[in-house]
């Protein structure tokens, strides 16, 4: 409460903390929510930042005040906090006096009371009215839970010492992608949008040794899928004087940080998706590419034997059979043909058909690639030639030879799309559920 | 240490835990900072993540290894740690075995271990060899205070209940400005990139009532100034059910929270900038525009009286008024005029000719405009004709509109750029020195 010149201000409380002044004076702020009768009585709930307050308005004026208000119109309540199991949080507001705020006299386009069916052909209508339907609990339930990753993968960078760098998305030249790069004019010159802070994030483990970037990027993809978009939130992680083990431990010790910090942050929102928590070892098992060909070949009577890839069939068995054997929803796949490697990337040192990587699945579906970095400036050269086809000279690497060429450590690091870890998490099937305003070659807006 | 089939390995020590381990023998990694003869002993600095150790080198093989070696050298060390008080951290290492696991046989480009003087002719040297420059430990210390500039203002966002939003930067159209948009094809559509995420931090009040984010945004400035760059980071915050006192008030915390957390961490790095740590009262205190034109007037044998506007002379001249008068380095000006409102702006309850906006002033430059936005649908069509010129049937306005229908409570927020915040804290002269990677018109790499 504020004290003003002797009057009393009622301060505003909380949906989840209405419980606590049950028996008092309370005022609560925020939307209408649902309207309902119920046995002769008038309920409405009210939405704010928390929830839902359930409020019994008996009253005929108050009920009046309330005649071709609709969802979202939004109010100033004052009320007696009053016990009762049935209502969220085991309470609700008797004998309210109501204010309505900002009314609201349109019907919303979108459902906003009941959760709303995530199938395919309604995704076009749930992103259309998204400003909207978000205020949807089912909705806004999935970006809760988002910002608790976002927040949690940083305070586990912080704890292992990295520091956060901000690197530009204006690029002078495309670099590590070819032709799904967006090219835009820079007051008379080209420029395109960073697809990834792959070189920046390297040439910055010679400075700061461990650096990470949560930010977006860019693709210029041409087709809509349900597991690529345009434009995605990027979360970048490079570590110096490590090994593949330290980047195998490092990310295994991440994917159970946010699981544990989600899990207990946000057991409402994720009940609403029905989803359980996963279940992930200590150290995320590793399996090498040839095994899994040769355990998904004996299980389905199919042969991958020898293929230089997983297909995507052999990612989602490979999760079943680490979850019933080896009691982990997530497993490292190692033990990648040198040949595919990109050209920072390192080969393995004793076998140098082999690049020194990992792939992390996580039910179903790869969510980073983890990988040590060649850090030998011959051989960054000889591989830029070799396996880009780039010529040294090109002055699109110039600054990144530079640098290589400085003295850069054994380093390596991943790249992770957050909003396909949220989908994972969430338990959902296609990326852009787990983006509030998603960006495909179909669409642009809201 | 690891233990492994019987062969101890030593684990790296990191600079600033020598001292703990005096009398033991450490191994440590990192790059080569500097070498010194003095008094007729060779000593180098190894710099790693925390800083630098020094390491006294008497064998004559060890010092042979070195030859021909320049700064940035990737080194294994492995020696005594042995008490001295000259050396950094209080202790170094004696009789050590080198490895050089990465020679580096070119001089740097750039002044890697004594401070680079920042005029403004030295500028476009720095920034062309910032991928090496950085390594100075001069210039680190400016990213290691951003990084928790960055980090503290998220603490401070998430105590007050904030949810963590990610906006898409592809946009159908240019809405906010004007000429300074970076326009790009999208499948032969044009897309604009984002200027700010103004509209969607105010739809997204509608959802989650409180929201913050902190990413690229992009402006197509024409000129290179030390205030303005084409791509910054801006910090957004946005909150619902409050007015201009609340949003006062947070901000004052904010900036204190800041400070303190930055003072707290960084003394070593803003020592090295001779930065003092900003006064700020609980409650930074708020001028009017008018207060300030008198005050200055006089002061200074000028006329500003009347004006719509603070000229960059008085931006300066009332933070030193506060500095000494008011004990505060931060100062709110109240009562712009309301004919300079954007549309999205909202007019004072009381005097429909000031808009409820605040800039606030912080050693001698504005870092953040703050305002009340109007929330009655309305009033928001007829500004957004009055003020922008825009038919409210412009599609580019669709969704904003939309939300702004669907029932928006009071709110107001602002916009904050984070390297003209940092550049004040550190006590800089251009924005750009506060940028790993700056873009203005004339650069566009590294």
């Amino acid at each position: 409460m504020r004290f003003f010149c002797g009057i009393v201000f009622q301060v505003r409380i909380l949906s989840s903390d209405i419980k606590k002044h049950v028996g008092k004076t309370v005022k609560i702020q925020g939307w209408l929510h649902k309207k309902r009768k119920l046995g002769g009585l008038n309920f409405i709930n009210v939405r704010d930042r928390r929830g839902l307050t359930q409020v019994l308005i008996e009253d005929k004026d108050e009920v009046e005040k309330l005649r071709g208000m609709q969802i979202g119109t939004v109010l100033t309540i004052e009320g007696t906090a009053a016990d009762d199991d049935r209502a969220p949080g085991g309470a609700e507001i008797h004998g309210p006096k109501l204010t309505v705020e900002v009314p609201v006299t349109e019907e919303p386009p979108i459902e906003i009371d009941k959760p709303i069916d995530h199938k395919p052909e309604n995704l076009d209508t749930l992103f259309e009215y998204r400003t909207i339907g978000l205020r949807n609990l089912q909705e806004t339930a999935i970006f809760k839970v988002q910002s608790t990753v976002t927040k949690s993968i940083r305070d586990y960078f912080y704890k292992n010492e990295f520091t956060e760098i901000h690197t530009p998305k204006l690029l002078a030249a495309a670099t590590e992608g070819g032709a799904e790069v967006f090219k835009l004019d820079y007051f008379g010159k080209e420029s395109t949008l960073a697809q990834s802070p792959q070189f920046y994030k390297q040439m910055m483990v010679g400075v700061f040794e461990r650096v990470f970037e949560i930010a977006p990027v860019y693709r210029a993809e041409p087709s809509a899928t349900t597991r690529h978009m345009t434009e995605y939130t990027s979360i970048d992680g490079e570590m110096g004087f490590i090994d593949m083990n330290d980047l195998k431990s490092f990310l295994s010790g991440l994917l159970n940080y946010v699981v544990d910090e989600v899990w207990n942050e946000h057991e409402t929102e994720l009940k609403r998706w029905n989803t359980t928590k996963p279940v992930l070892p200590k150290e995320i098992p590793t399996i090498s590419m040839e095994e899994i060909h040769e355990k998904y070949s004996k299980a389905n009577k199919e042969n991958s034997v020898g293929e230089p890839d997983l297909r995507p069939d052999e990612e989602r068995w490979i999760c079943e059979y680490a979850k019933k054997n080896l009691g982990s929803e997530a497993v490292f796949v190692s033990d990648w043909p040198a040949s595919d490697m990109k050209f920072y990337h390192k080969a393995q040192a004793d076998n140098p058909k082999l690049a020194d990587r990992v792939d992390l699945l996580f039910r179903g579906i790869e969510i980073t690639t983890g990988s040590m970095r060649e850090n030998d400036y011959e051989v960054v050269l000889k591989q830029l030639k070799d396996k880009a086809g780039v010529d040294p000279k090109d002055p699109g690497f110039k600054y990144f030879l530079q640098a290589m060429q400085a003295g850069m450590p054994p380093h390596g690091g991943f790249g992770m799309g957050l909003e396909r870890l949220t989908e994972k998490i969430v338990g959902l099937k296609n990326v852009k559920e787990a983006t509030l305003f998603p960006r495909d070659i179909n669409r642009l807006a809201p």
